[in-house]
């Protein structure tokens, strides 16, 4: 229908009955939602490798049943976070080469023809419980096309762990330095590489962490520049960002 | 220029070097911005009677001095809040006849024709140190072209002097209720009003006011349905609001 | 009409009919509401269409269904907000034609005759996980005569999908823009629109959300004017209070 | 052993082998724990009517009964707060007159005789789901002595049935204010009695009542002189500092 | 009384000597406090011994001394809190027999005869700087009417020096414990006496006090019965509380 | 590999064909990493008596069957903390000598000659409901080879009870107090004592406690000089710390 | 001394007196420190054009001045940020050709040959206001080699303003997002581009932006993937990750 | 008095006149408060070195200059923090030997023969913003015979200055860390070393460190067993518990 009056507009031009002046005008005060500004989003996608993300938390299985069938329809990869293993299964039904990975909780489905990863992302962990996060981080930066690399396990209290792999963190195009407790791991490897950190809180610890408060405050107040930080927990938030920087680059290489 | 590439595309229509289709193609993948959607903004400016609102606080005089310059050339009523004498001397020199009013710290200058007063916006009060707060919701409710009544110092610890406003505050078609301490002036008087309650906490109190959060918190918990809630300190918002309410009921009229 | 039975009252005395003790004792007795404040409920609830609304959280499902027995009886129509299915279930047994709204989790019951929606109460909702939440406001809104549209699945990060819908948006009386995680969603919508929005933060979101907070604050900043905020999840008082405003203005056309 | 040892310094002095200087001076320095200040508690339990209150949150039910047996034992009237239906059987196979508040959750034991109530304690509760607390006063009061009055469901959206209440709560030696949500009952109440207001938040409300933090920061800040505040939910509080004034005055006719 | 006037005016009607229209005009008009709610404020202030109380901070000298000058006039015992020198000197200008006690920031006025003290409220301070805090108490106390015994630099740190002052802590009808830092005062305080004990925190301490946060929370997490909490370094609202439980208890004897 | 280059480098040296210099900058330059700095945590666990703690919250049984195997066969001995039933039960099949402290939460297992406990670490407790978190501490502290004596139940609103311990309490090395609700025990202690105080806040409390928040900021606070604090409900870090003070001067001797 | 030691165990192998292995055997417990990793920082600033960044905050204007020299005489680049007048005029005196930027409140001294800018940040700010924060992150950029575009005053209250700097911002290689009051901003343009975000909240707006953690809020909550946060006010960081991203990006072109 | 009535009670048993049984008995029912117990603080203070210390902040001039000369004619060495220059020269004035630490703000008394320092504290600090709250530990513990060492400016951000230190850390008896910002450095140090680390928060830092809340949390969740924390810029209690440590273990040696 906005099609239709955009066309008729321009049909009377094509007519001579309206001038340039007369179009140009109309256009310009024709509410700019009636031309369909779907480009943008595709822009944002093409580039990004994913075209949508389904964050399930909130929804019912169903719902994500419906949500992942249209996305995969439309021939893109399709990432499923903060999943759980009925809403996989009801997935595989529609999809038998769905995947499911338990422990990031997320379900990831491959189209079309897949490029080797590309560039470097390192994922550093401070602790054992905080692997769901971190291996969230490194599902979606895999799935946007990055070549991860994975440091866990090793916290600040035994430092020398930390600094075994100071080597192969600087060689990264970008760094998630994923903790729970007081989160020190994100300054600490902050101050080792060039590249940047995206530190990622986890909600692990005592009660004074605050469910991960005391984490993201140590994370914004990183003495180490280069450091930013994403949501608590937020592993997609972190591999996501990883991986745009790294794609970035390696685009341009 | 953009307009120019939109004028040369309707131009090849015209000459018949582009189809109509082509034309619908191209305009609907064509950044949206350049066709400059100015128009927002007036129909908003339109329906409020301010063109623009100056936040003084954290700008330098000289910089209040020109902002105030330029719209009030524009031929629009110009506001100033949360402004200072000096503000106001740099602004007279250039506006003789701009107002100033201490307690609400707002500089106001009308412009055009001015409207009698429309419809009944009621400010309520708890206590005398809420009047600077209280003071920039009337001159912002009144310079919307509200009718405007207060009712100061009808603070709940002596409940008859707010009962005896009752009947007045019934009649308004928006109340906008300040207060500070704990801020159960707005639950009380949403218990006795129908029309919509603005409650405006201000940073009045006692240690544990915290600077406002607990009249802020009381008013977004007010068990009185009927009670929406701005910013700390947020006089201008709440007669804002009470006005825009006002001047719908009152253009219905 | 309460002047005239305290005329009647006195005009027994000056006949004779009464003693001073007896008028004294009968002021001192009659219900003070009845002196100017017994209009006090009746007045708002004639005017808001509903009598009361049970807020079922927290309480028995013996105490709802006694309770919306109680007021479905006085004829008044009855909205329980906050319930679930067994209380439903209870409430049905006595009133078949109530309505369960799972979504919503509201019960509703109509009772005498039901007028035509007036004006117009747009209701916009970020994502899917806000759903509940805005389906209280529109059930809410509804309930009190408005006209609804809803707007649902619009959030920032895909701004196209709101501005497609800022034509209808403008033709409201009230908004109610419904938003998690960071709550953007208001500001935008209030930069919009020249009619009050109504913002509802919801408990949707990562860990730095914190149920809640986080948009709760965003709206309160709101950098748009116009905006006003309920308590967190407070679907009801979101469409309750555009209601009001909307009852106002279309009453007034 | 210490007795020991104080006994052989005064049979030192006895005997003529110390002067008083020596002893006082040997007393002096000798810590006072060895000397078993035992009367201490007693004082105070004596003159408030319960041995001690069991604290039932957090302990086992065989915890409970063996401490409620103990105290029992000793001829006292004993209370349990914060307790559930389990525990309550396991101290009344043991006390078969034990008595269950289910709503207030609480298990109480009368020994000794009992006198008539004296005074004059009200409780005042805003709505429906802040009675778990009001009870939980009222039973605590009561079981020290005072006359209680309850007045529920008269929060301040519906001011007319506070103040029709107001007379009565005038006569009481002190007022118990239970509220949750926004807390604005606490206020109203206190400048409407001149006797002492114990407000009580409770936990009851929205999202942003964060759990009683909204009411609780309102009492703090309540523009009545006369309140003070007790912790969330803590009906057992309030009841026990209100029946304390209430008996110190009782005392004293 | 009020019910006098009533009863004349109605006696008048009676008589012919005012008309129906007269009396409903009056009573229209008489301060609705006469008709049942006069007695309000009244009440209050005849039982408490100060009219009203002016809280200075946030209001201009010339504001102190006409609100000073006014209650003066009425025959009623004055007290301003939160002052400062400069408000003292404009009031003693007006009244040169205005008390200042600069430690408390009070100015007091004595109107009419006053009475021997009554009974016996305590204040305790943790330490040399809640003195401020204490002293408001100690004033607004005294000017109810109450005896004061204080018992300053009895932080918990020294046990000793605050078990030297039990003996004459359990002697008072209400104490008022004042305390920053930690705020451990009222528990131990609270263990040790029969009455009730109103705590007051004040702002205190290093960093993590929060300007009075820690001893507020300490407070009202008391594990000592009998303990109910007012607002950070709110020492008028701690003396004003104990004042009236003495008065209360005093009176009865 | 690493070695292999260290190994080459100094082959070179010792065949000539390096200097001494040249070796030396090589080093410097190394990445330090590639030494292999694995004697950082031994030097530490040795001195400490435990090989690792093993934290449980968050892992899954076999997780912890697999990290207590793995260090159990090291010769170590072994403390899991955080544990449940379920997972001593899975340890146990592995280890039959592994203990399990169900109030503590704790599974020990000794490995290799036990020495005498040493020195005297006292751990106080306020009430019962605090005892979880004080035996944590014990298991922990005696683990590292401390003598440890307990005293519970000696909160401060029965001051006698703590006062007739103090004697004891002042022979100890360090003191771990252990409280919740208003956490005042710890700053008692701190007054009684001149050894180290480690308080450690618990979770255990009124709504107003928020689950540990009012200890932790008391014990912060506190105005005994002398006491430092460890986490909410962390009872292992204050056994831990206690025993390393503990072992230091111990080993003095 | 410690590269003695270090030369003694090399000759001592050199000279036949220890084996290759008893030599690795040595370094690898020697501790590492030993050894001076000064490369670790060398490796980092080279990488990213500032030698040092001083924090002038906190220190004084003799201290500025000292480290300012130390590092300009190391040849290096240096920006002070967070500086003032008068410690510029200390440095300028010895650094005639250093520059003030008053907005930004840095001081800034090139060395060296200055290369061309590279790649493309952009830096968008939502307010006036804004701008020191802005101006600080663009100063940042342009020292560490990025070309910069600004784009000020495109608050989302006015989206047409944003909306037309889009294209341009899509270009960008990241994109520093300064916004206070609620800080919507960060998530509109994170919907925009698909180059990184970093936020920088500012402390700017009414009382419940609570100086700046509603922006950081919001911004941590964002809808939109690819923002991530650093800490309020921090202009240098965002400026400074972005131009690590930059640098990373244009490197590999 | 009191004494005297204790006096009367000996002297009845040495005349004959009481037996020792009786005596016991009424000593054990004698308010233990009537014996003075003053001793309880002087068991403290001759263990610590300090009689007391003064801090300042919120006392007058005169005030310190009072409680200085009085500790100091008790012949105790006398510390006062938080001072600033003016109490100082009071001070001064009346012992001309009185120290003055311009960074630390203390003023400190030396009396009787001064011991050699003993044992060794090491204090850590990672920035030159923290130095005030670094050398008010240092004055403190050196004052309390402590021999110590300070590790200045040795933050996280460039580990190889931390590591650099860490043999000589390792030989602490006890080791203070002060660090702002995130705070990260307590975590690496005690990841470090052996022997307890105490932990000091200070206000340093950009706008989300919160006066010292990011590094307080930081410092409570630290990964690191071994680590205490004390209050936000509390350099005066770090240094007063690592003396007390290193005082009981040098003691023991």
């Amino acid at each position: 229908m906005d099609t239709e009056s955009l066309r008729q507009l321009l049909e009377a031009l094509q007519a001579g009955q309206a001038s340039v002046d007369d179009v140009v005008q109309r256009l310009r005060h024709m509410p700019f939602e009636d031309l369909g500004f779907a480009s943008l989003d595709h822009h944002r996608s093409l580039r990004c490798g994913y075209g949508e993300v389904i964050f399930c938390q909130g929804k019912t299985v169903e719902q994500i049943r419906l949500i992942f069938a249209r996305l995969a329809e439309q021939g893109h990869n399709v990432l499923a976070t903060r999943a759980w293993e009925e809403a996989f299964k009801a997935v595989a039904a529609d999809f038998p080469d769905a995947q499911w990975n338990a422990l990031a909780r997320t379900i990831s489905l491959a189209r079309g023809p897949q490029a080797d990863p590309v560039g470097h992302v390192a994922i550093v962990a401070a602790g054992t419980s905080d692997l769901p996060v971190a291996e969230e981080a490194r599902v979606t930066a895999e799935g946007m096309g990055a070549r991860v690399t994975t440091h866990y396990d090793v916290g600040v209290a035994g430092l020398h762990r930390l600094l075994a792999q100071a080597g192969e963190l600087r060689n990264a195009k970008a760094v998630v330095a994923v903790a729970g407790m007081e989160g020190a791991l994100a300054s600490v490897v902050g101050g080792l590489v060039a590249s940047p950190v995206i530190a990622v809180p986890t909600s692990v610890g005592y009660g004074a962490s605050f469910a991960g408060v005391a984490p993201l405050l140590t994370m914004l107040n990183s003495c180490a520049a280069g450091v930013s930080v994403v949501n608590i927990d937020n592993g997609f938030g972190g591999g996501y960002i990883a991986a745009v920087i790294n794609g970035q680059c390696a685009g341009a290489e």
